[in-house]
């Protein structure tokens, strides 16, 4: 009698894609990470990390029951989309957006098809993106986002919440000055807003998960964050934007995603991917303040923005070499492939 | 002496391209659905059924004017964007939505550069989504309905009405019960709203010009119609939008679309296809409720939307099996070709 | 002893590339254009021309540094782009949208990066555009100009000025009569606006520039001019929009492009062209109205808009004959080449 090997049970590997998705927020394909930043939400709130883990359930299983290639399932790519979705649904529907409010029946199934919608956006958007070797990034997630949380204003089953979370600079006072912990706070909660977790310390041991798996990553993260906040300080930014992390988060992406994911870690993809954080900032505030009228927030929308019309030319720039999204992994081995290919 | 056959004429060829040009608006390549579906426009207000008429042939004209493909032209491909920009350009600039106005002469100009217009946009769109064996839908009807319903509010020379219909769920009262003809009503107005016509028993017709092409279809869109009321009403939206058919046309046009027409009819793509009408009548709220600032109806946007997500990513579900829109039939045929080449 | 020859110095051929650069916002590869526009923008302003230089420089050089392809260095196509963006930023900022305002040093920081990333833009968009053989036009410019220009409304290092300008058709008084002058200046400074100038002799000025490369060129902006302004009239445009340019300069534009550039000119790219003048100034008028709630103006949004949607379905239509952007040159080369193939 052979014993069924725990590692082979399908079960377990559906846990390891779920925990690669969670990552895959953060471009890392590693299970550890997912877990490090499953206990970073949990530090801030115990019900974002139930909810997550429900968001990336339910994209990743509808990849499964529509028999998605394995390839990709294995490696996390329908889960994170999910994920996010999931713990944005949550935040701008809770009284309180720091801790969260458990969601009512109604609005679990709302966040479980919203989920299980992303998984289809995932692929069409990875459809159109294809013949240009460009990832679908969190536009899946930032589409389905917004279409469901204005409807979310709308029925009566479900409880919109106050929308307490200022969601553009307009909102804040702008006569609070910078102080110590306006920096350390901000550039931490910048990692934070990444999964909505208005919490500086979960911030950081976020940016640990990342490095478990890239030291790279986890420098671009942080270098993002930082030239981030330092913009929106140059250009007068309000204090409380920037200490909540908001001019910080699609920076912090869009230098993760330049500096070493898609394109080879260079000086010259360094610097590019640092031209990319300054224009993230920038453009928070910008699309934050188109979007106030109607009280949308931003989620990464710009940071998808910024990298896609930063990659989608890439064949154009002979100063830049592109890692074809199939084939990137980390930061670390996509460039010791290129000198190996180089050398 | 040889007389002229009638069904030879160049002018009998216009017209049946024209009636099925109509009958595209739901999906059915059949003059004779085309025709019942005039009737059931006559029957809740001839106006409409004129100008449904006008906008068909502009676009048509146009498109052989243009000298476009022939087999697109016989399909009544190049009409029914056309004919649905005609309808809405005549539904929000009427005092009585449900009965419509005579336009004044500068507004059948409009209409009729708008319809032309159209022909153009389908060409566009449908080149973008070739690589990708997806149809361009009634996209070219909703980009040319809004641009040109815009410009309406403001130019003196065309009345702009008082914009009389509620375009969004927050237009209607929370109070008002649900009864009986709430659903029965509801449910045909769905329908009947794909053409702007504010009638039940219209609806009703159009169902069944619809099942005298395809009965898969008239099921599927009387599901569709029957899904989205009915989460509408789960979900709380408001009676007077219900009734109204607001939260079902979309989920109709989908249902259909999902549920034989481009994917193969298998209890798998029934399911995918309830799903897709669930997402459509949630995402008609939140698309609505996006609009109404500036105060532009939703039109087909959120079937377009649904649709699109749904199909484009196609090729990566292993569950489905996709029909190319230059082989989609009727559901019934795609199906016995799809059996006939398994067996 | 060998003197450098002043034509093949690198700083000389930076300086004609550059030219050639402001030649290309309308369509002219040519220096002498690009220094007689810049003399016409003097004639209004010296800031705005200090301002397009300072645009196309920054652009270029990018260009240069990330090392893109030298045949469309060489041609200014990584010009354009970048002086509008630096026009409009001062434009919309100024307290006197005629005169501009000389920019802070923040702004002139924000300018050179606004300016930078619309060559990342191009390159990105003329990728996705590529296997459809239509050119990026001036979206590059659109959509970073839109973004940059919102987020000058918020940070307190930069001034936004009062945005007196009016940007909308809703916001001319209705009552004002139209005088000859209405007519003669409001077709010059249509073509005036296409570089944010409010000043008719300008207009006239630039049309000259144009005519000295492509007199088919100057003959349709002038016809596009024309027709957007009487379209206007027509339909009860407000007499200060008319007299602004504002319905003439996206009219200018799509039948420059339609009427020679993308399409061999002929009779039936002549009337093509006339119809897309025509629905760009209704669509002005659309875009201006939907973006007035957000206080955006609409640049030249509505021409890349009617251009690509009369040009991407160009091969489903037997009637056009295409011009591929990378073979176009001017309308007079683009026909005789035409001719010269088919005898």
């Amino acid at each position: 009698m052979k014993l069924n090997h725990f590692p082979d049970h399908p079960l377990f590997s559906f846990v390891d894609w779920s925990l690669r998705g969670i990552g895959q927020v953060v471009f890392q394909n590693n299970p550890l990470s997912g877990l490090v930043i499953l206990a970073a939400l949990v530090w801030n709130s115990w019900i974002y990390a139930v909810i997550c883990i429900l968001g990336v359930i339910s994209s990743t299983l509808t990849a499964v029951i529509l028999r998605a290639d394995r390839g990709m399932l294995r490696d996390g790519l329908y889960g994170f989309n999910g994920a996010l979705v999931g713990l944005a649904l949550v935040a701008f529907t809770s009284e309180d957006f720091r801790a969260g409010s458990i969601p009512s029946i109604a609005m679990v199934v709302y966040i479980i098809c919203a989920a299980a919608f992303t998984t289809m956006a995932l692929a069409s958007i990875g459809a159109l993106l294809a013949p240009h070797k460009v990832a679908p990034l969190t536009m899946p997630f930032v589409l389905v986002g917004w279409l469901f949380l204005f409807a979310v204003l709308k029925f009566d089953a479900i409880d919109a919440g106050p929308m307490a979370k200022p969601i553009s600079p307009e909102q804040f006072s702008d006569t609070v000055p910078y102080v110590l912990s306006t920096w350390y706070e901000g550039i931490g909660t910048s990692i934070g807003q990444i999964f909505f977790q208005d919490n500086w310390i979960s911030g950081y041991l976020i940016l640990i998960a990342i490095g478990l798996n890239s030291r790279i990553c986890a420098a671009m993260g942080l270098l993002g964050a930082i030239v981030g906040t330092l913009v929106a300080a140059l250009y007068g930014g309000p204090e409380g934007a920037v200490r909540d992390g908001l001019f910080g988060y699609n920076s912090a992406l869009t230098a993760m995603a330049l500096g070493g994911v898609f394109l080879v870690f260079t000086w010259r993809s360094l610097l590019y991917a640092i031209f990319g954080a300054v224009i993230a900032s920038w453009l928070w505030a910008s699309v934050a303040i188109f979007l106030t009228p109607i009280g949308m927030p931003v989620l990464t929308s710009t940071f998808v923005l910024v990298t896609w019309l930063m990659l989608l030319g890439q064949g154009a720039f002979k100063a830049l070499v592109p890692v074809p999204p199939a084939e990137s992994t980390t930061p670390e081995d996509n460039r010791a492939r290129y000198l190996g290919h180089q050398g």
